[in-house]
């Protein structure tokens, strides 16, 4: 069944994809951005290597390419609640997807002024889609995407489950109490942490205004194109390499098309959880059909389909590749080593099948890197953003020196 | 020991008998407040029933009656980030106390423009604290005023711990595994979860940036004067009765000082924990005394001294005064009766030594509000702010028609 869905955050690197893809299967589509990531761009003087039209041009495209008009809305999501809220009941959607928050953990952690922005900024954002839908009494479903940074990464061998966990407390007269719990949250950055801090907005208004709410903890995506954004070269979509944007996988991919070494922080042992950009837009269309009932608590799904250590994904581009791989300093706060086991029961029981890193798919995005190789800023590769006052003292010039 | 505090919120009801009392101490205070508390008063047509001087009359009175000068900078503590930063780099203080929210629950769920506010204030206003510190690099500390309601009030037979709860989990080897998490919360207004979101921020800088924190969870404060603010009629503290900003105590010594039934919300079997405004003050001191070490937790303390269930209080009430108790359709969503224990032995350890409801205050406080009841705006005293929409269809109306 068609539903009317707005997609805050349409013009980014997930929410493009999804736009297109809920599109193609015939919803009605409405993009509401404030074109942040571009101007972001700005800011850094970086840029996606594959060139990304405007929106005007990508919106021509997609209709030249056989889609279904799409609309857009250049709204400030968190700044403009009035505006989002105006929108909201004129398109009176069946489900809002709130991409539209800064999703780059090192450009959070960058200055104080990237601090304070990350927090208001996506703190702002999801509270201003709930409060409008409460104020509006509408029985619209939320789709949120977070992060499996949640979760943090302690690795104590504890398979980690879709949002919840089961408990037991001992009272002091020695009986014991079953509770099942949001699972304890352990963010690694200030990004990761408004994630965290979404998901007691999301605990609240769910309970409150019996809200229907998912929230989908995404690993790190890697790819680029997906079957809709190949119709055509304007349509493609972000690939981000720098060090604050660029995601592990597409990083080493990128630093392997350009002759320059892979760069893994620390021992390379941290082990993270990872989706291409394909099932990324399959498991939003999956959420957006099965959304829960009214007055359920807040559906939480793992978005991820395997694990890997970094050292591993290094060495598997290494060996396609023939690159060097090179351990630099670590700028991040975070275990050298550990493990992760992560639950993704929930995405295969609606019927996800996963791509796997060995399907060809990382040809393809190595094949993306070199065509547009010569687009690469050599000086944005490296991640200069440190976590704490104790790295900094040489911590940036000695990544730079050792890259 | 004499430190350096800035006490931002100093102007309000907690904050401003604490400003006095650490003055009193020797330290060197420095409130910064934007007067946002008497803002709102105009917003809603009410008045503190206790007649509050300027900040400047206040502060005047205060050495004329012995005191050391405290500096005022009228500030907004969330809306100006370097305006924070610059003050806290000019200042350096050992201690900032963070009392810069808005922090009524009935207010923050009036409507969506409150329910915005709220978010917006109180989360940018704790986490700018955060990063100007962090920034700055300084090894200050943050005393912030939580509140009780972040535990939730679902009263299944355990003691609530002092922010940390041990837990047992399950692994699916059948291992166990010990952990001790940040209790799970359970907010029960957008106020309320504003305080559960403060703790992930505190959380997260008191890990990456080894900052020392402490959180305290504060109960329902009754009483108004302090030692201090009794020296002088212009250093009187506030006395909020309406339905928005008075809290329960306070409303019902109020409504029989002018004659009102004393509107108890529900079947009144709601038990809350109480504090008098004498023993917060004494509480802030041992806290910002007693500062975690660097690299430590968060500490989160338990600010309350005794438990009540609110038609207790209500009879309390009317059998020292006469007046008459009187049920009222309840405009919160919460449980119609709970126990609720509450583990205070922090501030015991530290030299707390509690008041009680029986010792005379009770006289007092509704000497005061017998002194200036000609002040009353009788149409301040219904709580009119419903929680959810079921409860809206008439549940104004007839609140207002039951008292």
């Amino acid at each position: 069944m068609s539903k009317k869905i707005l997609v805050l955050g349409g013009d980014g690197f997930c929410g493009w994809p999804t736009s297109l893809h809920l599109s193609a299967l015939g919803h009605e589509i409405h993009i509401v951005d404030n074109l942040s990531r571009r101007a972001i761009d700005q800011e850094l003087g970086a840029d996606s290597l594959t060139p990304i039209a405007s929106m005007e041009e990508r919106l021509s495209a997609w209709i030249a390419s056989g889609g279904d008009p799409i609309a857009f809305h250049n709204l400030d999501v968190a700044a403009d609640y009035f505006g989002l809220r105006d929108l909201i009941e004129e398109v009176k959607p069946d489900t809002v997807i709130q991409f539209a928050e800064q999703r780059a953990a090192p450009y959070s952690m960058k200055d104080e002024v990237c601090k304070v922005y990350t927090v208001n900024n996506n703190i702002s954002a999801s509270h201003n889609v709930l409060a409008a839908i409460a104020d509006l009494r509408l029985d619209t479903h939320v789709v949120h995407l977070g992060t499996m940074g949640v979760y943090g990464y302690d690795g104590d061998g504890l398979e980690i489950p879709e949002g919840y966990l089961p408990v037991q407390v001992k009272g002091d007269n020695g009986e014991v109490f079953d509770r099942e719990i949001l699972y304890p949250t352990n963010p690694g950055s200030v990004y990761h942490m408004t994630k965290s801090m979404d998901q007691l907005l999301f605990q609240f208004y769910a309970k409150n205004d019996q809200m229907r709410i998912t929230d989908l903890h995404q690993g790190i995506v890697w790819g680029t194109q997906t079957d809709e954004t190949r119709r055509d070269a304007a349509l493609i979509n972000r690939f981000d390499y720098d060090g604050d944007y660029g995601t592990v996988l597409n990083r080493f991919l990128m630093q392997a098309a350009v002759g320059h070494p892979l760069t893994v922080h620390g021992t390379g042992g941290q082990t993270r959880a990872f989706i291409h950009i394909q099932d990324t837009v399959q498991c939003l269309a999956l959420a957006v059909e099965n959304p829960p009932e009214r007055g359920e608590r807040v559906k939480i799904l793992n978005q991820m389909t395997e694990t890997h250590r970094v050292r591993d994904l290094a060495q598997m581009v290494a060996d396609a590749t023939g690159a060097e791989v090179a351990m630099v300093d670590n700028p991040r706060n975070e275990a050298a080593e550990n493990d992760l086991r992560v639950s993704n029961k929930g995405f295969i029981a609606l019927g996800l099948e996963p791509m796997t890193l060995e399907n060809g798919l990382l040809t393809e995005t190595l094949e993306i890197s070199q065509k547009y190789a010569d687009r690469c800023l050599m000086n944005m590769i490296p991640c200069v953003s440190t976590w704490t006052d104790a790295q900094n003292p040489g911590t940036v010039s000695n990544i730079i020196a050792a890259e």
